[in-house]
């Protein structure tokens, strides 16, 4: 008798099958789907607050949080007339998509126009995990330094849209915008970058024109 | 014939072997060591320079610098007279206490006061990996926000020293220093906390007395 030992030697392999079931549930709804990503505190949920308040009430739209621990994203989102699925991932520095598959069965029957998942607050593992998503959005807010770009080239090369954020604070924090346009685009050619701050505002119309022409197609 | 397959089941127990190994090398060289944390772009690096511009000439320091890619922070370092050796993580989110042990080998043969360890810029994972250090400090920048201690409990909880920078800032990014204090001391109430600004300097005094008072030991 021989015992034969199956190894999942591919863990991206495996992820990437739960994230083509999950692309076909979102087709199903819909719905067009954003993995939106940062560093911790680079203005994800300010940005979803921003977002929800001017297309809650034209789109149908939804919400997955992805949180290490605790609520406090998805309880900052409640105000608004929207479902928000809240993942704690328990210690993983990123989602998966396994998690969301999960949160998908949270969500209420029916259609959606656009489901925003936002990840960990993390720079690094989200940019390699796929969740079915149309499109990656990143920040990137000015006091993290005009380093960045090079310093954490994969989230850049596999977003379609950077927001650079916090751009009220470029003077306070000596960050080189032109400098950082150039690394970005040196990372990935193609990718669309917006200067905005969830703050003043600045910018927030052009990164609303952006996703609703996406809601378009 | 019976073929046994051994199978390293705790990945934190394989860590923590290879760091009490470090933990041997590193007080045969008599060296304080310090793991440094932080997200991206909260100041880790200008925290060094400041560090190295204080105390290179007082005691014999080396550093070790973690980044997925390239040799940036390296390069900003090399301007002082001290040995600075760059781990390249390859895309891992974190430095564990192998890639510590390999870089060791690159350090000068003799003697050193205090090794400084620079983490890949990560708010999650570089806190659940020992490398073989007597402490780990981080950096909280007031622009990440002050729900970061809550939303990223086990690098508070890991820290000795949490330093809180960009403190100059305090008031353009609306960050409640009272209550940030109040959460990072409920999660971890042994845990030092030094307010300081790389740029303006306040604080700065404070940090340094509470290293050379851990070099004295």
């Amino acid at each position: 008798m021989t015992t034969k030992i199956e190894v999942v030697s591919d863990i991206m392999e495996s992820n990437e099958i739960a994230a083509r079931r999950n692309r076909e549930a979102f087709d199903a709804m819909g719905a067009y789907v954003i993995n939106l990503m940062s560093g911790p505190g680079a203005g994800k949920t300010s940005l979803l607050e921003i977002t929800l308040e001017e297309l809650a009430d034209r789109y149908r739209m939804a919400i997955i949080e992805g949180d290490i621990t605790g609520t406090f994203d998805a309880e900052r989102l409640s105000r608004f007339d929207v479902p928000v699925v809240q993942i704690n991932t328990r210690g993983a520095c990123h989602l998966d998509a396994n998690m969301i598959h999960q949160a998908m069965a949270k969500l209420p029957d029916g259609k959606f126009d656009l489901i925003i998942v936002e990840n960990v607050g993390n720079l690094v593992c989200p940019a390699e995990f796929v969740v079915g998503e149309d499109a990656k959005v990143m920040l990137l807010s000015t006091p993290e330094g005009d380093d960045k770009p090079k310093k954490y080239p994969l989230m850049f090369l596999e977003s379609k849209l950077c927001l650079i954020n916090k751009i009220d604070l470029l003077d306070a924090v000596s960050f080189d915008l032109e400098k950082a346009k150039r690394d970005i685009r040196e990372i990935n050619p193609n990718i669309d970058i917006i200067e905005i701050s969830c703050r003043t505002r600045q910018g927030i119309d052009a990164w609303i024109e952006w996703l609703t022409e996406k809601l378009k197609k």
